[in-house]
């Protein structure tokens, strides 16, 4: 699991670097062993990994200078939102500064009207609902952790009401970027749709700081519906809970939340949010809609639940215990991690087909039989995206490499059930072994010669996505 | 208007060329002059403008036979659907090899269960959704014109159904491309998400032929609504069937298509589609849902409708109404050059946020007020984005200067408002001065960068979307 650490050669600044960095940032350009340490930590199993300096901008022209200065030197830049990622994506590999984006944090303007937002990038999913709440809109992606909004659309983060509002892939209306020459670019204009040009906001959204770094965010955000109800349904197996998404997606209903939680993803969260959920397989449900139209959807859902061995529904109507279930559900993560003291997670993110989720759940769940660690299973089920959590010994090689073997497994069912190695945690150091299985050498190759030719020194978060050579 | 074509050295295949083509094509290579004429004319102001040959692949492989070839004699080649373009995509102006998809036209697959369908780029909309009428599914988009699927993704269209369901852009699940090497490659699984890798299929989506020549595409489909209705309601002036398009968007309800007509435009449709349509301006509604969930839309629009003088509805309950409504609608580019036998049409494509239609709709209005050619508006209101349609005599100079100014005029005007040149027709020939306008020349070489990358010779449709040199 070293291997990146092991081969990656540091490039640190020079001392004029560091001079010209001093005299443009002051005391906003840091070298502390605390605060380098934090700023090489996220939520992926990887050790620490301290980039040589922290800078602490202002603002997007801030943001440029930086760059340039990290350009003239062929020095690593590498954005930090808050540091949930599961995956490596903000580990300093080779050294370098690292660009916090805490001090940008401004919501910029709120177009009600439009429904549209536009934030800084340090700017927290829970602060854009917070700034939008007197409008009677809300912002829907929402990955586990309050994650950054610059660093949701580096990952092309989603969540829970992906499988309603879709991921940040349909959620981002336009972005301001810095390129490697230090010009600050908006991706698009603010028009609901667009023919005019490549599309440098999607081929942004997803591109995990390695492009070019995102420093203003425009979000598309929606109406709150007249009616929200939520609502658990146990199942007596893993098998009945999954099928009955399959078939409740199949009939079209506009089912705004559908999670799929397994008895082991459910005890935990029993004790970590002092639940009192039966310990069985389970899907939470969220409906939006009409009065009328939500329970329109209720009475398709629980048709096919039934048929499928699916318990009373116990109701979540109050928002105080909506909040408690889907508060509850976001801190699956850490739940999880405290089923095992002391333990740190391997997650897996694959998204399938919705055809052939039950397959791929019901062979995984087989594979996971035998595993020697505790592990959950938690699913954005709607969209054919589940998570095992492997919660493994990080001082014991063996776990590694049984968890690591066990996701291998998995990664390549998905592939050859026309499905993709991350749904929504992105690539980061722990998936970039299998974009080649995934996409081809060739695709691989298109996705390296844009790299190539955005980042020529490779001083946008280098090691991350592609490899820079064939 | 014609400097496009004075100013483009021709490229042409060598005789040796010739011979391999033939070799590799037969009789599937045609320099015929009535062919190569059929295939240099597109719905575009523009004059005909015949490629040296037109070559009828019948599958990828043989795609990626005439890419190669084309490659090695660094000659251009430029993909042609049916030519319903507006924009002169598909005019080879630097001479070439037009490669004509018409006999790609298979619908390789429909995975019902995943609302996806996967067709070969030959096919039209209307051939998708005679493919998949057994199975309760639609395939929302559509252009005017029954356009092709590989024209479609390529110019990113949309056409009425995208203020619910979204552009090409939405729609595209994944894409099969031939590169310039030749290789064919898949944008991405068949994954709803993905968070693996940059994001190919937004780039080849929109990129008019430029990077790639598309060969297969997934498409997501949609469940057919329980219930549809259809309307038509007259408005006493052009900004009060605008602002009521404004608030019924702002006040979130899912309609289905919103369309409006200016009173030219309703006397041109009524003429060529002998319908008896009162020609005030007017709003075509459409609604999709349950039963309960279209009263409920119909409740609210009916009530903005009346506050801004909306006239009773007109229903179209009957899907043969509803069908000739529609139609009427779809033919309005032609019923519109019908106005003035002997004419060409110059359209405009702006999109704005919905918060500065109006402003943008009225100015224009006012602008076309001294026009001495007839005109129309029409316009997918809902997105923000409407067409006004200059029917100009193509030998009066004067005409094309009149009509290049107003469209100037309406484009800077939608950019000062945060829009954009094209919502949906593309760029083509017509729009590309606006993209430096639009976009700025730091954005404009993000895009330069990956054609230089992509089509290093410069052979997939040169001279459309972006220019080759600074």
């Amino acid at each position: 699991m070293s291997t990146f650490f092991e081969q990656a050669a540091r490039r640190s600044l020079p001392a004029q670097g560091v001079v010209e960095f001093q005299r443009a940032f002051g005391s906003r350009f840091v070298t502390t062993d605390a605060v380098r340490e934090h700023y090489g930590t996220d939520e992926s199993p990887y050790p620490v990994c301290p980039p040589d300096a922290v800078v602490f901008p202002h603002d997007a022209s801030e943001v440029a200078h930086a760059v340039r200065l990290c350009n003239k030197y062929k020095v690593p830049i590498i954005p930090f939102g808050i540091g949930s990622s599961l995956e490596g994506h903000v580990l300093p590999i080779e050294g370098g500064v690292t660009l916090s984006l805490s001090e940008m944090n401004r919501v910029v303007s709120v177009q009600a009207e439009d429904f549209t937002v536009t934030v800084e990038p340090g700017v927290t999913r829970t602060q854009v609902n917070e700034a939008i709440r007197d409008t009677g809109l809300f912002f829907p992606i929402d990955p586990g952790a309050d994650a950054t909004i610059g660093g949701m659309a580096a990952t092309r983060a989603s969540g829970t009401n992906a499988v309603r509002y879709g991921t940040m892939r349909e959620n981002v209306v336009s972005l301001k970027v810095v390129t490697a020459d230090g010009d600050i670019i908006r991706t698009s204009s603010r028009a609901r749709k667009s023919s005019s040009g490549y599309d440098l906001t999607h081929l942004f959204v997803g591109s995990e700081g390695t492009l070019g770094i995102i420093v203003e965010v425009t979000l598309r955000v929606y109406p709150r519906s007249e009616a929200i109800t939520a609502a658990v349904c146990n199942f007596p197996s893993l098998a009945d809970a999954v099928q009955s998404v399959v078939e409740i997606m199949q009939s079209g209903t506009p089912i705004a939340r559908v999670e799929f939680m397994d008895e082991h993803a459910v005890n935990a969260v029993n004790r970590y949010s002092k639940l009192a959920l039966e310990e069985t397989p389970l899907l939470l449900f969220e409906f939006h809609g009409s009065a009328g139209g939500v329970q329109e959807q209720i009475d398709v859902v629980r048709e096919i639940a039934g048929d499928h061995g699916g318990t009373a529904f116990a109701w979540a109507n109050q928002p105080e215990d909506r909040t408690r279930l889907w508060t509850a559900r976001h801190n699956s993560h850490f739940s999880g991690l405290q089923l095992r003291p002391g333990s740190r997670s391997v997650a897996t993110d694959v998204c399938v087909p919705i055809s052939r989720l039950a397959d791929c759940v019901t062979q995984t769940a087989e594979d996971l039989k035998t595993a020697t660690f505790p592990y959950t299973i938690v699913g954005h089920v709607g969209d054919g995206n589940f998570h095992v959590q492997m919660l493994i010994d990080p001082d014991s090689r063996s776990e590694w490499d049984e968890a690591e073997a066990i996701n291998r497994r998995l990664v390549l069912r998905a592939i050859e059930m026309e499905g993709t190695c991350s749904g929504e945690h992105g690539v980061g150091l722990h998936k970039i072994e299998f974009l080649k299985v995934e996409h081809g050498e060739p695709a691989l190759e298109l996705m390296r010669l844009i790299k190539h030719a955005y980042d020529p020194n490779n001083i946008f978060n280098p090691g991350k996505v592609v490899e820079w050579g064939a």
